[in-house]
């Protein structure tokens, strides 16, 4: 999407064909800085440093570190190095494993030589099946914002379609367009007036820092709320829906996403106000089917609650302590939102309950026990 | 309680019976600094830069603020601009009106030479009810946390019970005991062992800035976690139980409290955990029953999302921006909790369901009808 005017992806391999370029996301949303990585280990740091976040875009990552590997060492041993280390960055995000198993696949019987351009193509390919099942999304949930705007204009109550997001699902944290925000760009290109209520996201503020930014910067409508706040405004009647994305989808439906979303999901639940989750099939794990029991939850460092990073009026960037000496903190990274919770789920292949993701992909589920 | 193991009350009168003095709130957790304020217009700029905050030490500061009124001009017309600088500082606290309708009551009739030893009186009398009605909050919550421990014993769960709060109800939000925590307080000295996880409590921090400082400086085992995890904890069986302040509760028991606790009192009804709201009957206003409709909520500056302040590791004090600039924030201060959310209300007169509320009162209903 647009950054100061000009289209941008998130991930693209350098003109020179020897690194991958990124849109390095920690400095966000003070500075706008392209960084050049041109090793797997290099990826493996941005990854695991947050450079790059998102479940489908460090899917993208990862199949471009692995292409960075073969170009240094074909080898089997260096293959398995590298998709070992790159794996081990984030344990909750199965877009991760899903891309390392998909090259891993394609290269593991070629011979080295032929290792590098299949691993450049094959990323490629993630990256571009990303944007499409992306826009996929997008068209599916432009139906429903559609949808709201009619019954808004109809009732003659007045304003645009009010959205609530958490975290950021937008296109930062895809290769394009986003998951839960794709709908919103898609119903801003059909001229559809949309706000988005944008929850800051602690501890990383992925939504004060990401959303904002990408929403600021394509010229789309929204307000930063604290992670509260979102429970008081659904009460009142100011957000007509709620879409948020996901790290992982189990087969009945059960979503782990950003820490928080589940309380969000309770209050939309409470509130009648329909509670969306895009979800890219990537990001479903068909092998899974209790969330609560089966979804191993990333445990962070309590340093994200303990300080906090921003940019001073000077315009330094600075780190400051936010909890007194010797408080302990506990950061887990994610929630489980119960597919009791969510309405629907916006995937590429269209809008489901929860109860019949099963059967939109039953192709899929009879492939995975196929192989 | 305890600060650098000296007793402290957050307010008292100097020394030489010419000022109030504080506990200088914005200056923690990173420095313990205590604040002379001489004046009533003082006292009111404290309660609007939170200085001192919580619903029962305004009311408290109130009183002395009105005091120290009549020390510089015991007029009619100093009284009345006194009570109305006090009370548009901060519109949600119902204990503010309480406290100066009750001071002014007082002194209206008087002599203007009688009338600043009257507010002396009548402040301290503020003061040390507030304390009597914290000790009895806490003596009628630590059987609820000794049944929990119980319990967990015979269940043969090690560990200490697990209480979960929001914002900062403790001794620093009244004059000394704290509602909120006054169970936690008494059950520490009861040796239940005990540990806090305390929401950070954006936008202010209160948690995490002054509940984390409280119970560290009087040696109750806590834990500073994002707003976020709440959910997350209780669905996993790490809550025992909730409790949580409140600004105003109407005589139904809808509890109007900091920005966020709906969304815990979701989580915790959930996932059965129970949900207790630790209520002063100076916080609850009879004359109000729906608090959905019928409680006005305080909006606050944007600048305490688009903003925070911390300590750099140098040991300054910085502020750092952490929104994009152009993008708008929205601060809702409070958020209301509807009864049914609510499993109990502890007051000082025992614990109660919230139907029962106005039984346990009837005096005071009657009292307040009559008046």
């Amino acid at each position: 999407m647009n950054v100061q005017g000009k289209p941008y992806r998130t991930i693209w391999p350098a003109p020179d064909g020897r690194a991958v370029e990124i849109i390095d996301q920690a400095e966000l949303p003070h500075a706008f800085v392209v960084r050049r990585l041109e090793t797997a280990g290099a990826v493996a740091h941005a990854i695991a440093a947050m450079r790059v976040r998102g479940a489908p875009l460090i899917g993208a990552a990862a199949g471009y570190g692995l292409w960075l590997a073969m170009r240094a060492d074909p080898s089997d041993a260096a293959l398995a190095a590298a998709a070992a280390a790159l794996l081990a960055t984030r344990p909750t995000a199965v877009n991760l494993r899903w891309a390392l198993d998909s090259v891993t696949a394609v290269l593991r019987p070629l011979q080295p030589a032929a290792r590098e351009g299949a691993a450049r193509a094959a990323a490629d390919r993630i990256a571009d099946e990303d944007v499409a099942i992306n826009r996929a999304i997008g068209r599916h949930g432009l139906g429903l914002l559609q949808g709201v705007w009619e019954r808004r204009r109809a009732a003659g109550r007045p304003g645009p379609v009010q959205v609530l997001t958490h975290c950021n699902a937008g296109w930062l944290a895809t290769v394009d367009w986003g998951t839960a925000l794709a709908p919103v760009y898609a119903a801003h290109e059909a001229g559809i007036p949309i706000h988005v209520w944008v929850d800051e996201t602690r501890p990383r503020n992925q939504g004060a820092a990401l959303t904002a930014w990408e929403l600021g910067q394509h010229g789309i409508a929204h307000t930063v709320i604290v992670d509260n706040a979102g429970g008081h405004l659904m009460q009142r009647g100011q957000v007509d829906l709620a879409i948020v994305g996901t790290d992982r989808t189990t087969a009945r439906g059960d979503v782990a996403n950003k820490i928080g979303t589940y309380l969000k999901a309770l209050a939309a639940h409470d509130c009648a106000v329909p509670f969306y989750v895009a979800a890219p099939s990537p990001s479903i794990d068909w092998t899974l089917s209790d969330g609560l029991t089966q979804i191993p939850i990333e445990e962070r460092s309590g340093d994200e609650i303990a300080t906090i990073t921003g940019m001073t009026a000077a315009g330094d960037t600075a780190t400051v302590r936010l909890v007194p000496a010797g408080s302990r903190t506990h950061n887990p990274g994610f929630d489980v939102t119960p597919a009791r919770l969510v309405t629907a789920i916006i995937t590429e292949r269209g809008i489901t309950r929860p109860a019949d993701l099963a059967s939109l992909f039953s192709d899929c589920l009879q492939d995975d026990r196929a192989g």
